[in-house]
């Protein structure tokens, strides 16, 4: 059963930004171990292992490739992928990831994975048996719907049989443990401009998890996500990307401005448009190219949080947290209780403006407004936005308390910004 | 001040889909007693002139222009569109439309007109003053920010003389007491693909309306609406057009399906996605061809009023009102309570599914649920929708009652529905 | 070796319209003698196979699909395709088309075949070896290269691997005796809007032909053809399509009016833009709906000859030719020397004008210019365009002569043409 | 009448990239002196006055605008423009451009202007009558159909009187002794992305020029040039921009040989796709931002007049001519013969090759071919093309000669080229 509604938006910590589709069984439990000691108390609870962790060999090619194409996948004999038991050893003798759930969910914490829309190539073209349908794998896909950028799978036909494949996998991550699936190439499947051709899985998705016990968060990507698709996205998820991936690039930061103006009116108790992952502290280790420290500067860091929280986007932590990559001071801005509380506790939050230069946000919340102001230049800039009437303004990243009337103005360097709790005098 | 919020969509009757481009104040004045007689009684409480009431001359080219090209305008001195005073004679000593505003609100009615975003072409070229600006008309208007399709206006720049212009335009219609402004192109300026471009012009109709008492509705034409303008639309507008011109013609009823399915999520107190003016008994009269009775079924004519209302969209009258031209089935259909109840006090609709041949819609009211089942396809066809428990099934239309359970069911006629209030058993 | 040159358009029959994918060696044959007796002394020379020859089981699935997806292939230990041991038994023992060539090439026909662009999907998830290359076809086969509308094939990526596979197959087709290679999927990829993605395939085709001793003609489908690369096509291949497939319907006739105004500077020796196949006579058979005699009337089949004749479009027949099936009519339509002439003579086509009721083309002759007027109206409609100078109409159709001064003008039914031999008095 | 065939494309100078909408009598004669004495012995012949000549205190808003809007402009009492009296004082008393014609004619100059589509909005708006029509201005006059970057017309409906309009400018340009017209905003009408609005305008153009006995030069602007009309400009007019405004930025450069690659079927014997001027030396004086020596390097420039020559675009210059502005080096440039030669005698000029980092082109000259490799990367490259025989390469620019075979190969630096003219062995 798909958790229809939440308090809050989802945090925690995923693999991607840091492993690519290189995370395995060791790594994760030990990244678990440090997102439960250091993060679970501020929030972050899921635990999610990203792409590819069905596939074999997945850093063999990685000059040349970031997915090996038609390379070798664990699949059961229904064409269900397996995870690839060399990466994650548990999971031989058909035990999936039981295991691991089993040892995530005593940290207290919640297990998800990412999926990749459809039913494997590979399946289709063995003609491999479907549970529950009476025709079997060829007749399921659709050999025109593939993903522009992922070699392993095949859309679904929208007929009973298509329902039972997306039943069947479901039940199993169910049965597995699995409280959280990140579905890949189906929010915006960009390869097929005229139309969104991939509606009718999102919804065999939602029915599939309808018929399972087990509370699933579903959470669709990649983005930006289609404004004409919103009602459905929020019908049928909980959580849709609404960018393409985000990385520690300001010209994305800034650009996240733009979507999020667009997306304001569609944040609801158990629908949250998605900003994507925090590229925070240590990533990229295994792209290819050598890890590296974030690119965001101190600013930039402070500004994407503010905007993420305001706005109420989930909240997927991206960097390496073992070995001791996790940084003090990125440590210290993921668990900043006052800004956190309004990603917990805002509502309605509204762009009071926006142009090239600047930016204004405003919340409300139970100890009063909360209200941005950014600078979106590379200039140090003056920015302000009007009050209603005399304020005591309370800044919530440096805890700096002023009165002002009329408006509110700050300061700011290039990228940064003000936060403030506002009470009426 | 913009009236903020409405416990309903608006309601009355509109000029434009009988007299195109030539109502007349008398003519005027006669429909708003059929109104205030017929149909005020049931909710229809706006009576609104149309477009080009400034221009003379009209019907003269009627068969080559809608809008002559170059044609003459009444202004002031200010450049300020002035009602024609051979059409409206009392507009004579520069009254404008303030003697016709008296006389509709002594009939209990409310009163409306169209206007053209931006400011008259012919005051640019004579350079003439602007009110309250330093400047003059030249300086205002954004030579490049044309219409389509209706040759008077140019945009207006985004500039302190410019909100100088709309607050003296504001100012004006809120002297004569006018309720509501329809504004034509200004919610999709089609012309300009790359990016909206009359955004600047639509936050700057609600700053000058903000700067008036009197309560002003404003309506934002024509469309489609574009849904990453929503916030702005809500923010600034009480309703806006969300098809281009709607006319009784199947093909455009269908249509409304898809675009009801995308704002769906976007109809709140104050904020109502329009599907524009009803195409009901006689229409046509001035526009050239001659007049006709409206081409809609009466099954589609049921159809066209159960999505209105279900969906909750500002409903405006576009039929004749004089010399008897509105019919007894027509005014029937207008003035169906259980019906207009629906319109009146539903909550969150949503559409349940819809395809090629059949839709179903269900919204809340406060004595049960609102059911809609609709046969879009060209044959009978039976419809159903599932019922999550044993229900008494009232049919608003027709009033017959019925038990069902599992799902609630029924055989519709091509184009024809079905719509339920739906009580727990 | 790519037949670099023609002195004309090629002209022939192909199996498409009538047989869809199942065309078989019999029947092939037997319209290969039909096509010899009555056609070929007027110059129609290619035979045809179309597409799907190497894929069992064709017609089983015809109501749910034009190409079974995931259907079986016959294929070389190379992943070279093969045609169908069912429906061609000569092929038996690895023969392929050869067999059926010589035949083709002893009653003075040419002999051409259908291909699609790319290597099997089958070859690449296999890991089949390439011939001449060092890599597997998994490697060759670009994962993210598949036709919108066929399952059959991957692209190639644009490698020294990938050039190999080109060479293979071409090489196997020259040394089967292939004359013509249609190849499919490769003139407008409409997958992929963004850019053109299969320019590379179609100079590894080129490369490919330019390394086999044969002379054989390479046609470029489906259209519309890119504009942009109009240089490459006359560069590489011989012919290609400039629109999507051509069928007896008259929007698609009066359609090609537009197509050709476009591409009308860009007919030169050895270089044909090409209108499609001929719909006339009986066709359909194959496709699952039963055959029908071409809807196209008299008046449209003369329209449509004169069109491509003027213009210079290869001319492909597709009328079923066995068991008598060619009507008298139609033949005679095909065997009108005076208008073939000018398929084979005309020179400099341009048209004149052209609107939405009417158009004119002009094309130099030896004998004088030839002058076309159509009615592309569907009301009777006298079409006339101006002449420098006295001269002698003949008609070509009818034989008709006449003297004319100023303009040539003829009184045309709805959707005919008038075709003029123009010689100066 | 136009011009309709050159044995080369025309070269000459123009007002723009120096002086925008402010070139005046006195500096634009010194101008011409300056081309006469430099530069028309090597083939540098025509002398345009570029936008604007008709409008009145051009540069006292340069801060704002580039050209004022409903700002004042000259005509005569048939709406037809005029030179402004203060930039261009002999044009008083009606005499329009004729005196200066007469002076550049007597220096064995050629004149030329720059007009834009359509009529003055002055016109239309004040219902002047036209010369040779029944209608006034405001029925000739289309007033959807404006520039989207100059505010001074509207385009002109496809009317007799339409047609008149055009015959009555025309008239006027060939009494005053005008031998080129650059018509703006008629090629590429970008602010009406569904079709091309203006084609009937240059239809119109042709036409009027027809009409008129002296020869006349039609250049289309702006670019891009749309390849769906490419038959209209070859038929109608002499050169045509086949890009957008051209400046000194190596972006725009390196992007003219994706333009070059689109357009190199379209060159012929009176037909001259157009790279646009050429802006070295002294360029933008008069654009507000004070003059500048042109931002290409000395290699850049060299690629610049290699591509611009082998493609056979015509050559207009940008630079500043008079007060010692032209430089020795740039006049070095402009008039080295061997170069100029491929401009003039260059046939069937092809691009062998294209990609991000090199180019290649080949054309027929009439002793050998001309070879240019390019090296379009931001890093020292060497760029080969194969030889078919062997060849002694004559380098066009420094003279160097080589032997080679196989392949011609150049160790090229950053955005540098090689030029040879090659004669077999």
């Amino acid at each position: 059963m798909l958790k229809q509604s939440f308090t809050r938006p989802p945090m925690g910590w995923n693999s991607y930004d840091n492993y690519d589709t290189n995370i395995n069984e060791a790594e994760f439990l030990r990244s678990c171990e440090v997102l439960r000691e250091k993060l679970l108390p501020f929030g972050w609870e899921y635990a999610v292992i990203d792409i590819q962790w069905y596939a074999a060999n997945t850093a063999s090619m990685r000059d040349r490739f970031q997915y090996i194409p038609f390379g070798q996948v664990a699949m059961d004999a229904y064409g269900r992928l397996q995870p690839d038991p060399v990466k994650f050893p548990s999971s031989a003798g058909g035990r999936g990831f039981a295991p691991i759930a089993e040892k995530v969910h005593a940290m207290g914490l919640k297990f998800g994975i990412h999926i990749m829309r459809g039913i494997p190539r590979a399946a289709a073209h063995q003609h491999l048996p479907v549970l529950g349908a009476e025709v079997t794998a060829d007749m399921v896909a659709n050999p025109s719907s593939i993903c522009g950028w992922n070699p392993d799978m095949y859309g679904v036909r929208d007929t009973p049989a298509g329902q039972a494949w997306y039943d069947s996998i479901i039940r199993q991550y169910a049965d597995w443990g699995v409280d959280y699936i990140k579905c890949d190439d189906i929010c915006n499947t960009n390869l097929y401009p005229s139309h969104f051709e991939a509606g009718h899985e999102i919804d065999m998705l939602k029915r599939a998890l309808d018929k399972v016990e087990r509370d699933i968060v579903l959470s669709l990507s990649p983005g930006p996500a289609l404004l004409e698709q919103s009602w459905r996205y929020c019908e049928d998820a909980n959580l849709w990307r609404i960018t393409d991936d985000f990385w520690d690039d300001w010209k994305l930061l800034k650009d996240m401005f733009v979507r999020c103006e667009r997306w304001q009116d569609h944040v609801r108790e158990g629908c949250y448009p998605d900003c994507d992952m925090l590229p925070l502290g240590t990533i990229g280790e295994m792209f290819g190219n050598g890890k590296r420290i974030s690119n965001l500067t101190p600013e930039e860091q402070r500004t994407m949080l503010t905007l993420w929280c305001i706005f109420r986007s989930p909240l997927m932590l991206g960097a390496k947290l073992t070995g001791g990559a996790l940084d003090s001071e990125t440590l210290s801005l993921l668990t900043h209780e006052a800004v956190l509380s309004m990603n917990l506790e805002g509502q309605k939050a509204r762009q009071l403006f926006r142009n090239d230069r600047e930016a204004a946000w405003r919340s409300a919340g139970p100890a009063g407004d909360f209200l941005a102001l950014f600078n979106l230049s590379d200039e140090p800039r003056e920015v302000a936005a009007p009050l209603q009437s005399p304020a005591a303004l309370s800044e919530l990243w440096t805890g700096a308390s002023l009165q002002a009337e009329g408006e509110a103005r700050a300061a700011l360097p290039p990228h940064g910004c003000a936060l403030w709790r506002v009470t009426k005098l």
